[in-house]
């Protein structure tokens, strides 16, 4: 099989950014199969960057190199990370970007850290503002052309994070459940961090978010009763806010970091 | 060559829902090229999208599998199917994303409409809210790997068809012809479904849609007059309206389902 | 390696243009590695169409056919062109579109241009406006498939080309430099003509673009100071002027064929 790398920026699909980094790739790591994730994260959204690829990159076979470009300190000291989780590989800036993914248990463990120190690899450009070409895709070629992921840089354990919203919690006698919407999708479908295990098989006895009351637990969108906003079980493993044929965000005026309560029928004791 | 596997979604271009399907084909028929058509069909806008794959798939080289997922209805009984036409293999939800593109002469004859019943291809994934994952993707790499359509379920006869608008109807003796607007592109084009080829030879004595005349039948672009609405013959070999470096749909108002009207000069008797 | 293709348009994304032009291409030179360059060039925008191909073209490895189309005089007499520059490979209508990729010191000498005629390459297709897919694509084919430059046609040297905005001028003995904005990226960003190279160990005395002082040269976005516009080197080696975490389009009211003018303290004679 030929050597696989998905991409993902906020570089937008107009400009020359995109395929001048793709050129390199295909440059320094013939070959390669390239497999767009998304370049229409928001300019400088880290946070929303790391979801799509932690909700993305588990998808994809063992052995993948994911190169994740949403670089606001460009041309700053931030470092250059390459790292591994499971099987699959990481190149992105040290902002957070991959916290997400290395945290996902999707990938599986062990998780690797380097900061990448391999100016021999660095592409002789004009600038310090364009290092997706410069020197994330001459790194991502190095891995995608089967340099060990030892040879990149030293091994870190002080990567930077993302401060991830307040995990959600869980009262498993009282039966109460606090969580966060953490991410709009284009539906509008409003993504909690709350997973939909800590529900299995106990009834809903109230459920709500801001002002919206949140009836029952539903399996599918068009299963929902039209205009109220219900919860059911989202793609990722976690619950969700979806009102039918339309955007729940919209709808309800909710948002990221809005909480969520849920109450559910206490456990026999 | 390698397995060819076109994508079709209302997925948008900024979440986690293209890759998570791509990795997951790529991880399942690895090898496989994948080529998008498009993601940003209106969400759950059934006829366009099946306007688009009509569009696009004769284009592709025989054994091109086409997987288009715009399904509104994920998670309830509606079925899956797997179809060939002439050389070419389709995956879709049953409910009318293929009508066109099985209706399609560009395809040849004869056509396959399986209802899949493969529960053990289906991925063991949370929720029911991501067939296209979970579901779609895990048949169409069965098809990537070279089962055949046959093993994936029952020969079925009633799929799901989408309402096509009013056939395009013609009087040849008296030269009157009558068809609608089916589709407006992203330049503003107005693609109807009257066949080209029924104006062959003949002068066009008058057309018009809603209160627009169109004056003559063009044959490209950059010979309209400025700011008049005009047909000329499209890409898909049916008229279409336009108006010279803008916008037909906005200059004229016209929309999906508006009736064009065309009189030719009768044919001698 | 596979061959390797890249496309440019102004056809969007959303509609069956561009996958009925990669089927074909697919299916003509069976595979071809694509890489998508852009398909958001507003409709018949010529001169960024030409702006981001010589952005994205020299990344490329050696080989490399770019098929970009962008195509306001479809169906006219405009001629269709096959390129060669170092060795890369263009196929584009005769309209300015490869003036910039051409003259890109980039990809190196020498050029070669040739005005295709090969009707036995087209597509029977219905319709003159769709040569992307019925003329320009067979052409890109034949490239892939190893078809000689010169088998596509006579060789040229009066092709079409852009007016590129005045160019920039220097007084070296004064230290005045004098260039436009050509272009406007995703982010806001102002990227001029002005080579970084004119300023190379000399202060700037002053610069500015309109009503805009532009204070310093500086190295990166986060360099910056909140709210002030200034210079700094860009990734194609010109100057641009960035506002730090916003766009500097909006924020200064700044937008392509406006002047910059830079004075550095005279050389020492």
């Amino acid at each position: 099989m030929p050597p696989l790398c998905t991409l993902l920026s906020d570089f937008g699909t107009r400009d020359w950014y995109v395929g001048a980094m793709k050129g390199t790739l295909l440059r320094l790591a013939p070959g390669t199969s390239l497999v767009d994730l998304t370049h229409d994260v928001e300019p400088g959204d880290i946070a929303s960057a790391g979801f799509v690829l932690a909700g993305a990159a588990p998808a994809f076979p063992a052995g993948t190199v994911h190169l994740a470009v949403v670089d606001p300190g460009v041309g700053t000291a931030r470092r250059l990370l390459a790292a591994s989780c499971g099987a699959h590989f990481f190149v992105a800036p040290d902002n957070g970007l991959l916290t997400r993914a290395l945290a996902g248990v999707a990938l599986g463990a062990p998780v690797e850290v380097r900061a990448v120190e391999r100016p021999d690899l660095y592409l002789d450009a004009p600038g310090q503002t364009f290092h997706g070409r410069d020197r994330f895709a001459p790194i991502a070629a190095a891995l995608l052309r089967g340099e060990p992921l030892a040879s990149l840089g030293a091994r870190i354990e002080d990567a930077v994070t993302v401060t991830i919203e307040e995990r959600p919690t869980r009262d498993p006698i009282h039966g109460r459940v606090e969580g966060h919407i953490v991410y709009v999708d284009r539906y509008g479908n409003l993504v909690t961090d709350i997973p939909a295990s800590w529900l299995q098989g106990r009834p809903l006895l109230a459920a709500r978010s801001g002002p919206c009351k949140l009836p029952g637990l539903y399996s599918h969108y068009a299963e929902l009763l039209p205009g109220v906003p219900a919860l059911l079980v989202g793609s990722l493993g976690t619950l969700e806010i979806a009102v039918r044929d339309t955007s729940a965000a919209k709808a309800t005026g909710l948002g990221c970091g809005d909480a969520v309560t849920i109450e559910l029928e206490p456990s026999e004791r």
